[in-house]
């Protein structure tokens, strides 16, 4: 049986209920202090507010770690409360290697580990960025991310597809242009694998201008690409955008759709 | 009770009914006046323009300014006829303060406040250039406006999300790519702010070309980014071209949409 | 009465029904010359074409010009034999001034006007130009540009709401980044107009990369402008396509449209 | 009568059905082996590699090569054991002319070409470069390149038609724009199909940057072209992306295409 105490975190540490006021501001505190350490992380490259503000930013990671590493033992501790990791010890490692739980380790080691292992500077400024990576703790609270999660699992049938016959499109146009371009810039199209960042800059139509075709055939062939190969490259575009149109949708008219086919499971209809 | 003259002068002013052919003058002179005003603030920045017309611009601009001042005042007076503003003093004060009231206050004001206090020259630039928010008095009288309005409201709820979900990716990708290029190219990529500008250039696929990546490592996220990233920043273009679609067939078919849930409502049909 | 020569070379000019052998020979003679035409006056501007094969494209211009003047003049006579003109002398005064055959005469005139007015050579370059508008005696025969058309004029009142609201964004986007960039490059943003440029070139997403803003504010103001604005200017092309989708739908279904309103006339189903 | 080797044969090559894991291990096999030759072909051009793992790739090359030209005469040999080409020569030549055939031929000859006629190095460059045809015999097995093709195939008259629009469009905008630029920039424009260059990079909205209007004359223009001709050019995109959502959704059903209309063949329902 499990403790009172140990119920009322799990609760207060789960997505809140909408009458539930101490849980939902543990909820808004976390989100908002998430919301923090990544404008902090992202604040801190710039050199000047970096000197300026060194000891606030500081401050501010240790108090954050702080808070993140008691979320993290309070939710290893209390996941047995969950059904699915209701046995005392193997319950709990086995909930420390969900997805999330290592979210929530891998945001607060590059804290840790410098202190325990000696680290070079080029790892530890990576380190820092992989405090980025506490975004991913929002995915518990935040509907967006998970509306996008949805979208790309409903769809990944269909991107999978698309991408596969772009990957082959992208080796055909980088393979035609190497051959075309490569005796005449060769450091703009050094091999076909080089080739593919002009294929990709173009067919996103980013078109930096860094490389472009210069010779006659080059450009012939550039156009033609360019004309075939946007429309493809759209594609995902267009996947996503009527997916993201139809998992809203769904969302607003309250549908139940079944998990298996991901069609409408309609209730029976009193006109049946 | 409200003198005739007071109504009827509230009548002319207000959107024409088709019939009323002083309105529908007073309309088109209005709006064909704010058209000018905004050609006009555009072409006073050109040099050449600047000097040789100095006077008729100079004349124009006190004419618009009386035209708008009169209309202010106009309305400011009338707006008792509204029954929302009907009590005397108070309703005058509280229509003072709608938006539309504090765009014709501010599409005046930048030519009487030089006269008040002294101004430098560059605050006297931003204030001409404020002489363009006439256009949102256009809002009154276009369809086009209107429709953008209420396509924008329509779609907030989707527009939101994918803002929210665009930020995320953005931060993700300008810190993937600072991190890769910042040792190489110090003034493309300073900082992970500094980052985000070829972000927002690559991922709406603009591509300038005054940054890119041109590490191994960093062209390879690049083409990852760009390749994963430009279908979810074509998601508001998708939202919102579906909302202006669905806003223009409504407007054609007349229909009456549920002010709640944006669903038509059909009039009983006979045939049910 | 009109003589039967009349009747039958009118019948062989106007587009041809599927058994008219003479006339489908004669409308694919006339297309055939006019891609050639379309197709010398782009190669006629490759200097080293010119020269080689300059006695050829001579000789081409002549013969086409042969052949289109008897068919200007074989239309014009035989006018009167559709219905529209078909009183002898005003009949023809009448049909002359339909844009087709505008289009007729325009198409042959850059040959013939230098034999009677004397012209300079700027002049004259840009009248072998004018050649290209026999493109448009194309519309008489092709599906895609009748299409085209339809598309269009099907669309106009969308086109126009969005045309609108994106010049009024370009204003205000190239106001603000005039205001944030002209002092440091007075070059790039010397005035609103020029800096509409800019707002054209990033707003399509084609981003030459010729003028972009440098100032922390410019780049703030651009990218907001870039992410909320790429939507509203992919707007006509969503427009378009979705034109484009219904006409051929309704090309293949056979369907027949009320002129009025665009919608489909079911013909009286059994069902009823 | 077919010998039982024959016709075993034919079954392991064809695509397999679920339960036949010989011919699936052999399918499986084959498809490895060519995307491997494709990593092969890119890999091989990066200098590095090239010289580094040149026996390897030798190795590999001569590997693929015998078993393609195991596999092809194989194929060659049991095609009379396919209805279509059942008569014993002529069947398997009528076969061979195939177009699957054929590509399993040119697959293979850039290995065997060189050993009978002596071709100069460019040439043998070109046809290291032809082995990517192999990409091509995944047609038989990839689901994703047989959606492809069917959507290509079912939207080949919405495409046929944009395409020709396209083509006009081009024609025009460039001639503007040569008309307009060629004076000021005479390498950027240097004639109406140099200045095409100019035209699909920009109506793609590519936009290198590496030719761009600079007369205000060629900006006007260019600013139109492009507002209304991007709409235009972002059409094919629209059709593959709606012609893949189609498909997609076509098989997921699993409904019956009608091979001559397109359409589904609904089976006659129960509640008909």
């Amino acid at each position: 049986m499990l403790s009172r105490q140990k119920t009322r975190t799990y609760e207060i540490l789960e997505k809140a209920s909408a009458d539930d006021r101490t849980s939902r501001l543990v909820d808004s505190f976390i989100m908002v202090l998430i919301v923090l350490n990544v404008v902090m992380v992202v604040l801190e490259t710039v050199p000047s507010l970096a000197a300026r503000y060194a000891n606030f930013f500081e401050v501010c990671e240790v108090f954050s770690v702080s808070v993140f590493t008691v979320e993290y033992l309070l939710r290893l501790w209390t996941s047995t409360a969950d059904p699915r990791y209701s046995r005392p010890v193997t319950g709990q490692i086995k909930y420390a290697f969900t997805p999330m739980a290592l979210v929530d380790l891998i945001a607060i080691l590059p804290f840790y580990l410098p202190m325990v292992i000696s680290v070079d500077l080029r790892v530890l400024r990576a380190m820092r960025l992989m405090r980025l990576l506490r975004l991913f703790k929002l995915a518990r609270y935040s509907k967006s991310m998970q509306t996008l999660g949805s979208v790309l699992k409903d769809k990944s049938s269909e991107l999978y597809v698309t991408m596969f016959v772009l990957l082959i499109m992208l080796v055909i146009a980088s393979s035609l242009m190497y051959f075309a371009e490569h005796e005449v810039q060769r450091e703009a199209f050094p091999s076909i694998p080089g080739a593919m960042w002009w294929g990709i800059v173009t067919l996103t139509t980013v078109g930096y201008g860094d490389v472009y075709p210069v010779t006659p055939l080059g450009k012939v062939l550039g156009a033609i690409i360019a004309l075939l190969g946007i429309g493809m490259f759209a594609l995902p575009a267009g996947i996503l955008g009527s997916g993201f149109a139809e998992e809203i949708e769904r969302r607003k008219e309250g549908q139940v759709l079944c998990p298996h086919c991901g069609k409408d499971i309609h209730t029976p209809s009193k006109e049946g």
